[in-house]
């Protein structure tokens, strides 16, 4: 499959800003994140539409049509071709006949905003709240989960360039057990994010079981459920865990790590 | 309508964790922000599940109908009866026919997580990017803007009861022109946060045209498409904004204020 990753993107546009400090006003302009709607088209079918950072794509349309279940594997999307309109984006992605049928047979519409996880749920019980037992075994012994975090949370500021351009934007970090932190996706959405970077690592061949997620937002339910559906052993987050959000990574085996600071981090499972 | 605003509830569980601080460990417990996955049903028919603080969910649902076209008035809903289950729960909504049957014909079968705002669209055509210019004043003559703004960030905080027992919560509160907050409410989700509010508000028979909302949160392209449909005529958030939320707020001519802080605050729009 021909990747093109969008190198010339920058993921933020400047705007013309007026800036207030106490009673003084200055005309300037700011560096503000970009919002756009994306279409996810599968086999000329359209299936959702997420308000997404237009960078790293290809990339975020493989790691969506993964975590949401739309395919069982990399292989199984044959095609990921980019379309900018003047608004928007559409992403073509053409998947194997056998996985569009199931497709199909899902009835779920999804959709999103730059908030939204998995969607396109009209009613209870189309919800997904059962995952699977991942398929890993626990990453860290005693005494080895904190100098992880503590590494990770010390490297993460380092790469998160739309954040320190904008202010606005959240991060996905793929780290290995040690906590080195080798990629890091950002976006409006912290779902977005998360996609964007199993898409990669997915795309590079890269076995998930092996390391751990470190996002810089809260731990929402669908960050969990699509870490259990990569069996990523454990999922560590800058900001607070919700009640769902520790019951399903519970239930799925994954470890909930959240408050992660360099000297500090409380563990919910 | 009989309004039951569920005042046992505090929207937040007591949940068994491990502290690691540097070396040393620490089995207690910690406060965690419930979200739940609640249905929106219009009139026998699920139209949206979102994940939701249980709390305010009248108020929510009032608000949700209002702020998506669902209803174009609060006097619309007839009634709203909560219902809990084991593990979500069900709001039963009684709209106007006349609204009904036009919401049957919207092809929009909504969802949501935590992080979700309006959902539902399938594909681009379906996707509202044009908001009608809102009806109301500005709000601030020139130099007025600022100590509204500091008037409302030093006040926010007292306010987040949740915030200060979970750490990880968003508040959407009304302030009046002077940033005297009136009203706040919190949620996981931003847009649902937001939507309890207006609810509120809507019931209370207050004029949205007068006030402005201040949210925890950043500003993105939901919050201001919901503002706009009450003629809300200026948000303030105190992260930053994304360009579709710039753009949407220029077009519905709302002010769009970001980075609020005590002594300082950005104008997008």
């Amino acid at each position: 499959m021909k990747l093109d990753l969008e190198s010339d993107k920058t993921g933020y546009q400047e705007r013309p800003v007026t800036r207030h400090k106490g009673a003084s006003d200055a005309r300037t302009t700011d560096r503000v994140i970009e919002e756009v709607p994306v279409a996810l088209v599968f086999n000329g079918i359209s299936h959702a539409v997420m308000m997404v950072t237009p960078r790293d794509l290809q990339p975020f349309a493989m790691g969506f049509a993964l975590t949401e279940g739309l395919v069982a594997q990399a292989s199984d999307i044959f095609d990921i071709e980019v379309h900018e309109h003047a608004r928007s984006f559409e992403i073509d992605i053409t998947i194997a006949s056998q996985e569009f049928v199931q497709l199909k047979q899902q009835r779920r519409s999804m959709a999103g905003r730059s908030g939204c996880g998995v969607c396109g749920i009209e009613s209870l019980e189309l919800l997904d709240l059962q995952p699977e037992r991942i398929d890993a075994a626990s990453l860290h012994a005693e005494g080895a989960l904190q100098p992880a975090i503590a590494n990770a949370a010390s490297q993460l500021g380092e790469h998160q360039a739309l954040m320190r351009a904008t202010g606005g934007v959240h991060a996905a970090a793929w780290c290995d057990a040690q906590g080195n932190v080798l990629r890091v996706c950002e976006d409006v959405g912290r779902h977005n994010a998360l996609d964007k970077l199993i898409g990669h690592l997915a795309l590079e061949g890269v076995d998930m079981r092996l390391g751990f997620v470190f996002m810089s937002s809260r731990a929402s339910y669908e960050l969990v459920r699509k870490a259990a559906r990569m069996n990523i052993p454990m999922l560590a987050t800058i900001s607070a865990p919700s009640t769902l959000a520790i019951d399903i990574a519970a239930e799925a085996g994954i470890k909930l790590v959240s408050f992660c600071r360099h000297d500090s981090c409380v563990e919910y499972t």
